[in-house]
């Protein structure tokens, strides 16, 4: 089960790691299906090579495809990135306590900006 | 700036694809500074090995090290991971999603459990 995990989330994080997967993605996220080659058409890479990163979404469980006729559409499929932002979940507390940090820094001059006005 | 970014969050991703390490990071949350020697003991992998690693999540910005006589100690450097958990959050809003269709689904059983109660 946990080495089930870690092998979805070493899939997933290998999936966002090219910048024309992550725009894919981010499209989907904006549109509910998508035919292949309308989301090939603002890239100026081949067809076969759009297809080669959808197979690299498909097999990261990232989006799924359907094929009505001719026309293959393809939908985000995002629940492997929950599993990818609770992984990430745990870091927040530094963002958090470096946001108190300045908190605590702005209050601070603040006093000492009251005390040299008193 | 935009392609700097996207670098920056291919070289982030790409090294969190490996659970070694995602390990090495996750250690690195509970404790400040582990040496080098420390880091690598949990793992079935060879000392070298372990610098491997620690160079790929160097460049990612990660982790940083710093060297006190012998020892090299190695501190996490969370900051890029709040940029990937960023570029997470848009999809958020399906796992949101997904919750309040749960919730409208289980309202509407009780209503109509409800109904024929009465």
């Amino acid at each position: 089960m946990v080495n089930h995990k870690a092998a979805q989330l070493d899939r997933t994080f290998a999936a966002l790691t090219d910048p024309t997967r992550r725009a894919i993605l981010a499209r989907l996220e904006r549109e509910e299906a998508v035919s292949v080659s309308d989301l090939a058409q603002p890239f100026a890479i081949t067809l076969p090579a759009v297809m080669k990163h959808l197979d690299v979404l498909d097999a990261a469980g990232l989006v799924v495809r359907a094929k009505a006729g001719r026309i293959v559409t393809v939908r985000l499929s995002p629940a492997p990135m929950q599993e990818a932002m609770d992984w990430l979940r745990r870091y927040e507390r530094f963002w958090g306590a470096s946001l108190d940090r300045l908190a605590a820094f702005a209050e601070a001059r603040e006093a000492a900006a009251r005390e040299s006005d008193a």
